[in-house]
């Protein structure tokens, strides 16, 4: 909804900067990375490609990609201090709050001192973030401190491994490939907009991060995920998905994980990851959360003419790999500090201190009324 | 320096929201909360008087400000887990990174929960953020764990007081009160800024004032005191003063604490740190920073009209509270954060998500090249 006495609120429309990292809505399927298309990658590549590619503009050849591998293992081992503080943060914190928490004190410990860290310092975050979560996870809810240094290949088999004490089928880390590649890169959501502005301060890239991760927390952005699988986890059935989705249609309930602020007419991450729900279900045993969501979606189109977002189908695809709920959010950041950190190193590239104008709506000047006589 | 090319960047002069809470170069002195005159506000005001405003809307009557106070006070006592935190955090880490980080670990363990909360989260963060820095640099600079719980009439006395183990002289309390109400508030500056998009996406509290404190940190934004400290800190003399000056404008390097993105002529809080910073420098018996720092504002008005902001005079009216350099933009945030705050209530009281928009400058689409062909 518009708010026109706002008129320039929420920025919808006003160019905030220039970027080489991403098209939303333009061409192809609607979403493209350095000029590749979303589905083309996420159909081929690893995430680590894509990772490569945002941080450095180019996809790895095969030597590159084995380096870049080889590096992000070698960089696992989570500080004892940023384990001391994981452990003393209680099962009860919001997850995203763990995950800003760790970013910034890891910025303590190995703090960037210069811009030509910038890459170290990324691909740090990169490999780390996983174990920040998982450690506090497995040590809050499990009593377990969980082994970070694992040899997996890949980031996402590497957080399936330590959240459930085992390497995870082809299928699993397949998923996560595809998964971390869809969420990795937005252009200027509210997240990255915000590493933009932090960066333009010429601040570290733990801070920016850090405040990315705050964005992300929020439930317009990031958590429509989490929102979509409370939906749908009480659902028993395709025809009572279809009830409960027309009585809260009816009642102007929110619905999450369908629409979005750019996006017309379909988000291109959906048809993926939906593809992959379906795949999981099956080998799950158990399709009927993946049958619930697919009547979701016809429901939402045929009533509304809303589509899903790339998080609805993310709900069932993580359910039927094990993932907790309340660890969906944070799977989002170990993925999209990919597009943050490139965001960031393309604002300082190219830099101005972001500061807008507001629009004055308060008391005409006053004078200061003495104590006494308020 | 504007770029063309880069048309809206930094969004300098677009109107990214609206604003009852303070006005930059518009009326009277240039500066004002509320309608209320900085100038007015620090010759008569507590700072906690401002705090309350900022909060509230309106200046507090007496016992409102004794209740306001009262509650402040017994709000000073650092959670274990946040000093646990704290001394895990090396002494050569950046001061704004530990409040980043403490302020970070608060919100796990005190999370805003509901938007109904924020008035009492705002009041411990504003009641605790003096601790979380001192507690750190008193424990890792000297070994001692300090006693947060001080009866201390405000907050400016508090700090002062767990930073140098006795309670400061009522003028170094009243100069407290004078930095604080200076530095507490300024329309949509770049932390600001960040706190509120952060906010649009109805993120939690702490995420908002977390990514601010990030924000803050660089160079372009808090952090000119103490690097105005670094230059006068050095200089022997006025005359001293003035030739190395002369030699840096000569090579073009860069002078920070002079000039300033919105004000045009002065920034009117320069004029009031300056008289105290003259106080204090009587009251110290060593004139020298003082009187290097009056030479510095001529020479540089003289050679690039160019005025003392905010920060110039801060640098050396802190160094005569016997404050350590690194701990100059810390206590701007002790302070920020009444704006911060007051920004994010107003952002979520008439949200929408703040999400710009981008000029795309990179490839055009193309095909992904199969992993052997790159």
């Amino acid at each position: 909804m518009v708010d026109k006495a706002l008129g320039g609120a929420g920025l919808r429309g006003q160019v905030a900067g220039q970027t080489a990292l991403c098209t939303v809505g333009q061409s192809g399927s609607g979403l493209t990375y350095y000029g590749y298309d979303i589905s083309e990658l996420a159909a081929v590549a690893e995430f680590e490609e894509v990772a490569y590619l945002l941080a450095h503009g180019e996809l790895p050849n095969a030597g590159q990609l084995a380096e870049y591998k080889a590096r992000l293992k070698q960089l696992r081992t989570l500080p004892q201090a940023v384990k001391d503080v994981l452990e003393r943060i209680p099962a009860s914190a919001h997850p995203m709050d763990v995950m800003r928490t760790g970013c910034s004190m890891l910025g303590n410990l190995e703090t960037e001192t210069d811009f030509s860290q910038a890459d170290q310092h990324i691909e740090r975050m990169l490999a780390l973030f996983p174990a920040i979560v998982v450690y506090w996870y497995r040590f809050s809810h499990d009593g377990v401190r969980v082994e970070t240094d694992t040899d997996d290949d890949s980031i996402g088999a590497h957080f399936l491994h330590m959240l459930h004490d085992k390497k995870p089928s082809p299928l699993h880390e397949k998923v996560m490939h595809a998964s971390l590649i869809l969420y990795a890169e937005h252009e200027f959501n509210a997240s990255t907009f915000t590493a933009r502005v932090c960066a333009s301060t010429l601040s570290d890239i733990h801070s920016c991060v850090t405040g990315a991760i705050g964005s992300l927390r929020g439930p317009l952005h990031g958590g429509a995920n989490e929102a979509a699988m409370e939906l749908i986890e009480n659902m028993q059935s395709p025809d009572e998905a279809e009830q409960t989705l027309l009585g809260m249609l009816e009642r102007k309930e929110k619905i999450m994980g369908f629409g979005h602020a750019v996006y017309r007419e379909k988000d291109p991450r959906n048809a993926i990851i939906k593809q992959w729900s379906e795949k999981l279900a099956a080998e799950y045993g158990d399709s009927r959360l993946y049958d619930v969501s697919v009547r979701c979606e016809a429901v939402m189109w045929r009533e509304k003419k809303l589509f899903c977002n790339a998080d609805f189908f993310h709900a069932s695809a993580y359910h039927f790999m094990g993932i907790p709920t309340k660890l969906f959010t944070p799977i989002f950041v170990m993925s999209r500090v990919t597009g943050w950190t490139a965001h960031v190193k393309e604002q300082r590239a190219n830099n101005r201190i972001i500061r807008p104008s507001a629009d004055y709506t308060g008391p005409a000047p006053r004078p200061v009324p003495p104590l006494a006589e308020r």
